[in-house]
C-alpha cells in the first residue's frame, strides 16, 4: 500500500491518498479543490489510477474536489449514503467496505459533527489506521453547532464506534490547526480534553455548549457548493473564487 | 505483522512488541525489568516466540528485562555493537538488519543521547515506522548531559538519520512522560520545540545547555545494570529494589 498524507494550509484540512500498489488503484479521503493540481501531480508521479474520491461529510470550511477529479481522471465519488445527492455515485453505508485494490476501507457511522458524518477504517494487516473527518481530531472534536450537529450523537459516536477501536489504532484525523498529524485512540482516550480519561456525556456537552466559536466564514457556499459535490455556487466571495476559476479551467 | 506499544508508568517507557504472524517470532524493543511478567503473559497470549530483546541503548532510568526474558524464553540479547558487553548475543550495526521472521527491521546509528545509540526502522510495505528510543521524543529528545553524549551529535544524528526519512515516517518514541504515543517526521520537523522549524545546531545546543536536568534518579544502579544487561547491581536501593525480586524468582 502506499499511504500520504497530505495538507491544505488555508483550512487545515487533510486529505489522504490510499493505494494499492499491487494493481495501482487508488483513493482520497476529503479532497480540497484548492489542491487538485497537487493532488493530479502527484497520481501522475506514482502512476495511479483514481477510483474514488471519498468525502466524510460535506464540509463547511472547504470546497472537495470530488467534481473536479471526477472530470480529469472518471473517479467515483463516494459520500455519506444518507447524504442521497444526485452528483455522488455511491453511498457508502457501515457493514459495506470500499474496495480500492486489495485494499478493504470500513465505513463507520459516526454522526455528531454533522447529521451524516463517517470515519474511515483501515486494516493494513500490520495496524489499523482510523481516518476521523471531523468526528474525532487530535486533542479536539469537531464542532456540533451546524448541519444537525449534536453533541450526544458525537459522544456517542466516538465512544462506539472509535475509542472502542484498538488502543493502538493510528487516528488520522480530518484537520488539524497545530500541526499534528497523527494520534492513536489510546493517545486520545487518555489525553483528549474534551473525551479523554472517561469525561461523562454531561461534561462533553457542556464543554461543546460553551465553545463559542465564530461562525465559520465558508459555510454559506461551502455547504451548498459540496451538496453539488464540490461545484461553486454562484454565492462564492469574489476574493475566493480562485478554487473556482481553476475548477473552470478543467 | 502484530504490533503492540506498551506502557511502563515509572520510568515512562514504552515497549514495542513487533511479531511476525506467519512464523510466531517476535522480538521486543526497550524491555523494562518492572512489566517482565505483563510482556510474558502477552508473549503467551499471542502464542509468539521471543527471538530477540533489543535495547537501543544502556538506559539510565530503568533496568532491562533483557536477561530476565533470555532466561525464561531463550531469547538473544541485541545491544548496540559498540557497546561489546559480554552478556550481549548480538551487536546491532547499520547496514546489517535484524530479521524477526517475515520482518526486516534496519539499525540506525544515532548517538548523541548517548554515544552508543541505535533507532530501529520498519518498513512494513505500507508505511514506515521508526523507533526512535531516547534519541528524538515526541516534542523533545534525549538529555545530553551524561553516558557521553552530545548535543552536537544528537543534532546530527536527528537530521542525517531521521528528518531524513519520509515525512509519514511514524515516530515511536523510547518514553513519552504526557501520554503521547506516536507522532511522524513531518510533524517533528514542524512542531518539536528544541529541532523543528529548521532550527540552527547552535540554538539546539544552547537549548541542550540549558535545561538544567535533575540528576536521573536511579543512575547509579541502572547504568552498571543494564552494562550486565539488566542483572541487578548490589547498590540498587532497597525501595527499588522489587523488580530485582521479581528477577531472582525467575
Amino acid at each position: 500500500m502506499i499511504f500520504r498524507q497530505l495538507f491544505e494550509p488555508t483550512s487545515s484540512t487533510y486529505t489522504y491518498l490510499l493505494a494499492c500498489e499491487d494493481t495501482g488503484s487508488c483513493a482520497l479521503i476529503d479532497t480540497v479543490v484548492d489542491t487538485t493540481e497537487r493532488d493530479l501531480e502527484m497520481l501522475q508521479e506514482l502512476n495511479l489510477s483514481l477510483d474514488y474520491t471519498i468525502d466524510t461529510h460535506i464540509h463547511a470550511d472547504h470546497l472537495t474536489a470530488a467534481t473536479k477529479l471526477k472530470a480529469l481522471t472518471k473517479s467515483k465519488i463516494i459520500y455519506p449514503h444518507v447524504c442521497q445527492l444526485p452528483c455522488m455515485d455511491i453511498g457508502a453505508k457501515e457493514g459495506e467496505p470500499i474496495r480500492i485494490g486489495n485494499i478493504e476501507l470500513h465505513p463507520l457511522f459516526t454522526p455528531g459533527h454533522t447529521d451524516h458524518h463517517f470515519a474511515y477504517l483501515l486494516d493494513n494487516g500490520t495496524q489499523q489506521m482510523v481516518f476521523t473527518g471531523d468526528a474525532l481530531l487530535i486533542e479536539a472534536c469537531g464542532r456540533t453547532d451546524f448541519q444537525s450537529g449534536s453533541a450526544e450523537e458525537l459522544y456517542k459516536s466516538i465512544h462506539t464506534k472509535l475509542f472502542s477501536l484498538p488502543d493502538d489504532t493510528l487516528v488520522f484525523p480530518g484537520h488539524d490547526y497545530e500541526g499534528r498529524l497523527v494520534s492513536s485512540i489510546k493517545q486520545e482516550k487518555q489525553r483528549n480534553p474534551r473525551l479523554g480519561n472517561d469525561r461523562p456525556l454531561h461534561e462533553f456537552v457542556d464543554i461543546m455548549e460553551n465553545l463559542d466559536l465564530p461562525y465559520p466564514k465558508k459555510i454559506d457556499f461551502a455547504v451548498p457548493g459540496n451538496e453539488d459535490c464540490g461545484v461553486c455556487p454562484d454565492n462564492v466571495p469574489e476574493e475566493l473564487r480562485a478554487p473556482c476559476e481553476i475548477n473552470d479551467q478543467g
